[in-house]
């Protein structure tokens, strides 16, 4: 006894997403053609549109559908300030926090060699050229605070140090709200080491 | 800044998938456009393929190309058990096991108020017909021992009892290679209940 041929192939193609190992993969197949046939078929034009539709923008990176993305295209943004992050939603909640008003680079990634991503699978050339313009006069590494992103931060500054611009690293320590009993050793660590001027 | 149309409607197209929230849709959504689109296209292929092709077994329910599945087209099996299992992974399981050549009915889901799922909305009904179409001699629940495996058990029972089949349950008990001291509680006590013949 087989599944039938279009079921196998679903339940096979379910396995490309991230996660999702062959008993996911069933149980979502069923799910599917069982309870929501109307998701797997928005699924599959919301796929299709995604694929046609969604491009890089030219100069910042990130996902968009027309050449310039919303935040490149804002000409009221600072143009000399470059924020560097790893991926569209790092972008999504600096501009969430309303501290910036800049403009960004998406990598699209992060260095990582357990996962077999190396220097050339993000957009560090890309980076290269769009931060050695003219135009940029600081370049902010936004990566995240884990092995890769450091990683990543550390190979950024590499291609950019002596370039004649300034380069400079969002800062470690505790979190709003942080309390010093509880907050991990590394980041109380950190916090002290990158210690400030209590009144500038 | 917002996401672009299209990725926001990918990202949440993905979360019919059961079991997949907003973040991790939008994880699946990134790796698929960044790092895998030709992962995103076979699987709108596969949905497409699924959608129009699958459909259910005439007489036993399970997903099927055809009119009759190939368990049910076999006329080299014993056509007077019918042994009711929740899905398809059960019944492609037991299969394996080969200790079985009756045919199946396939539920394709079980009774469960949590997610609300009621007796109309698996196929106890069609299940009704089959059962009682006159060739059935005995009817084997198969059904999981969850709570609601064992109320769908409960519901057929009520819905079979005295209409002339033989209606029994699979066994609990230790599993193969079962050890008294580790076995759960429930288990136990349910081995001892259904004690057999030591000898038959």
């Amino acid at each position: 006894m087989k599944n039938p041929p279009s079921l196998d192939q679903l339940i096979s193609a379910l396995k490309v997403l991230p996660g999702v190992g062959p008993k996911s993969a069933q149980r979502m197949a069923y799910h599917l053609l069982q309870r929501d046939k109307a998701g797997a078929e928005k699924l599959a034009r919301a796929l299709d549109r995604a694929l046609t539709q969604l491009t890089h923008c030219e100069r910042c990176n990130t996902f968009s559908e027309t050449t310039l993305c919303n935040v490149c295209a804002d000409d009221k943004r600072r143009q000399d300030t470059l924020m560097v992050v790893e991926m569209p939603a790092d972008l999504a909640n600096i501009e969430q926090s309303q501290c910036y008003d800049g403009l960004y680079f998406v990598l699209m990634g992060r260095v990582s060699p357990m996962e077999g991503i190396g220097t050339n699978d993000i957009a560090l050339a890309k980076l290269m050229a769009r931060a050695l313009d003219g135009t940029v006069e600081e370049v902010i590494v936004a990566t995240n605070f884990t092995a890769e992103g450091e990683a990543t931060a550390h190979v950024i500054g590499e291609l950019l140090k002596d370039k004649g611009v300034k380069l400079t690293r969002i800062a470690r320590g505790l979190p709003v709200g942080g309390e010093l009993e509880y907050v991990d050793l590394g980041t109380l660590a950190q916090a002290v080491y990158e210690r400030r001027g209590l009144t500038r």
